[in-house]
């Protein structure tokens, strides 16, 4: 078998086998095939696509490159979730200890942020004392006995899709659904569970500007789960602005106890609820999705959700009492108000905008060795489709120095605010649900 | 100006700059830009083209990629000639003394043959004594004098096209119209020709299998020749068979000197009238294609073409006597007759496979190192349309060993030849030509 041949099978519209493209990604990981012939074949399926079977068969071979997480020893169906990323997302740290109260065991291993704000490690790393690496051990026994444990990710999960997701950023194919798809996917059944809740963002703020995108993204997801044997099923939700309030670790944090407390907000625990109420039916503890919901939702109520992160941030080492006292979070030395220099409806908010300006506050990692504060960030005051007076305050910044560097940063949050005479349109949060019994659309 | 965004422009069909493709040119040729990103942009032109003036542009960033021949010492309107390859192509060694006779300049180089069989060079070189190395004074100086020099390509034409076409050849990027065509047409340039006559071959034998495709390859380097300067005509001939009867270098030498003699194949002698005519015309030596064509035909009528020949090959060192008795040329000690295994018509040769045997025999260089045997080849006795009876003689093998080596090439040879119990249709050898005025078909 000759790469080349392979390239050319792709380039004029063939179907790969899985024998080939498990000798495409073997050999691009030993580095017996080289960078340029991988990426004139991302171009070649940049253009001609894959079929369910070939992505399928793609994951499989990622997946399979490097280690595999095998979580047999926990009893019970494991129900991962994923979200394709977005501002202000702190969806993990409400969801995984909701579930886990509901009886679906939450193994999850979390990333740290590269970029605007830091990831699900590093808001949990907020909490004084919180600890992100145990031992293999150690992680199983708590998921068995609690319910619930989240970790930093060790070992060596997907590499191929780590080279060649490399490769892709720099030489113009990461927009190929298949292949996004394909990179997803790979690294959540490397990771081992056995059912995968998929959050998709769609919008201005996320990396699929569409709904019908995002859908066929999602489709893709669906279908390589389907294939491989492990149910899948997407939540397709709106990011034309941030979820919820909170953009930084410890702001989030303090948002995430907030909503378990029952007084999240609305944007934020519908899509919980939501997410959720799917990992609860995959996890076979609920028949419907409708009860599936209403058990989160009086989880939510009687305290178990908020009782199980407690248990969760104790089990780890970390300061529960921050569940009954938000105070005991890092606070920033100093709070600066963004202001509105118009009057009129907020129309739209650049949610990329505002997780840069509080990457610049120190929420963020620019570099991959820059240290995170976890206490600095921005709270949104104003959401879109809020009336707004001149000199209202927009949103406030939290930051520890007050000098002109925020001055930047408060123009930056200014300038991702857009303000219109008129009320815009309302914009619904959840979109589409996607399932291997298909696609349906919200509204 | 960044790699990744010229090639998500051309991936997402857009039109580079000029400065665009110098920049991707000159990176790649001086190793800014890696192979990787090389490859994806080749992909991404393979499938979304390249407009007229793309491609004019990128030609002229790859023939500026290295030495510019400079032919303006030599008066008169250079023309050069240049075959897209072909089993038994000897044309230059006849179109060279008969445009020159004729008064056009020809001041050509000429590559050695890795493949098949030998190049020009190697051709020239099975003359006892000839020198295909001269000082650029003294290339020039014979043009002027003589009107005709033919030398080895010396220094560093057009690098950026020879690292491009490695990597194209190993990432299935091969197969793009504009990328052959500026390939071709950028060491054309960098030659230094006023103007330049193409061969485009067609058919089985060749790198195009169809006329349409042929005339789209030639209508793109007439469209450079036409944006950079170079008046530019292309004619597309039948490579269904061997061009005459000759393959091997002192076989072909003969056959050449056969055909200057107004004694060669109907064939090869219509090709070479044909494309010298059109250099002819390039050459401003006459007014029409007719006219070009009466005046070549004289000049080999009344022996001029063939006394250039010689004049030309003792300006160089060579024994002009082989001109007057092709005896002298080197000879295989054996010949070994191949003959036909059934009765019928030849209905098609495979040029490749007769190439690839008289390659076997020592004819042609398997690597870049090897020793060539001029001597050695392969005589056609029977073209397609010939009637045959069993144990008729199809081709000789002219050979120094009669080994089980041999009788290999000989079945390869057999392989390559076959017979219908009916007559073929004809083919005819002229398809069409294209110039800047447009595409005319023969037939």
């Amino acid at each position: 078998m000759r790469a080349v041949d392979l390239i050319q099978k792709k380039r004029d519209g063939g179907e790969l086998t899985a024998k080939e493209l498990t000798f495409l990604v073997d050999g691009y990981c030993d580095g017996g095939i080289p960078d340029y012939q991988m990426s004139a074949w991302a171009m070649a399926v940049l253009f001609r696509g894959m079929t369910p079977k070939e992505t399928a068969a793609l994951t499989l071979a990622m997946a399979n490159s490097g280690d595999q997480v095998d979580l047999a020893p926990i009893a019970g169906v494991k129900v991962d979730k994923h979200s394709t990323g977005g501002v202000g997302d702190k969806t993990t740290l409400i969801i995984a200890p909701l579930v886990a109260s509901a009886g679906v065991p939450v193994a999850k291993m979390s990333g740290r942020g590269l970029g605007h704000t830091g990831g699900t490690i590093d808001k949990l790393e907020s909490i004084a004392g919180f600890q992100t690496e145990l031992s293999r051990e150690k992680f199983l026994e708590q998921v068995n006995e609690l319910g619930l444990s989240v970790i930093g990710q060790s070992g060596n999960l997907a590499p191929a899709d780590k080279k060649l997701y490399a490769l892709r950023d720099v030489t113009a194919t990461v927009e190929s659904i298949p292949l996004i798809a394909s990179s997803v996917m790979s690294k959540k059944i490397a990771a081992g569970a056995d059912a995968i809740v998929l959050d998709v963002k769609t919008g201005s703020g996320a990396f699929m500007k569409t709904v019908e995108d995002s859908e066929k993204l999602a489709q893709a997801m669906v279908e390589i789960g389907t294939q491989v044997g492990r149910q899948t099923a997407a939540v397709i939700s709106d990011m034309d602005q941030p979820l919820g309030f909170a953009i930084g670790n410890a702001l989030e944090v303090r948002e995430a106890i907030e909503t378990l407390q029952g007084n999240g907000p609305s944007d934020l625990t519908e899509l919980c609820l939501t997410l959720g109420a799917h990992m609860v039916v995959l996890g076979g503890k609920a028949a419907t999705f409708a009860e599936a919901k209403e058990l989160l939702q009086r989880q939510l109520d009687n305290g178990e959700a908020l009782k199980k992160f407690k248990q969760f941030v104790e089990a780890q080492g970390g300061n529960a009492s921050v569940a009954d006292d938000v105070a005991l979070l890092p606070q920033a030395a100093e709070q600066v108000e963004v202001k509105a220099a118009s009057a009129g409806y907020i129309s739209a908010i650049d949610a990329e905008q505002l997780g840069v300006a509080a990457m610049l506050l120190g929420a963020g990692r620019a570099t991959k060795d820059a240290t995170i504060d976890y206490s600095v960030g921005i709270t949104i005051r104003k959401k879109v489709g809020d009336p707004v007076s001149e000199g209202d305050t927009l949103a406030v910044l939290h930051t520890c120095a007050q000098d002109a560097a925020v001055d930047d940063v408060s123009a930056k949050v200014r300038d991702a605010y857009a303000i219109a005479a008129d009320k815009p349109a309302e914009r619904p949060l959840l979109l589409s649900v996607v399932t291997a019994e298909g696609t349906v659309r919200y509204s």
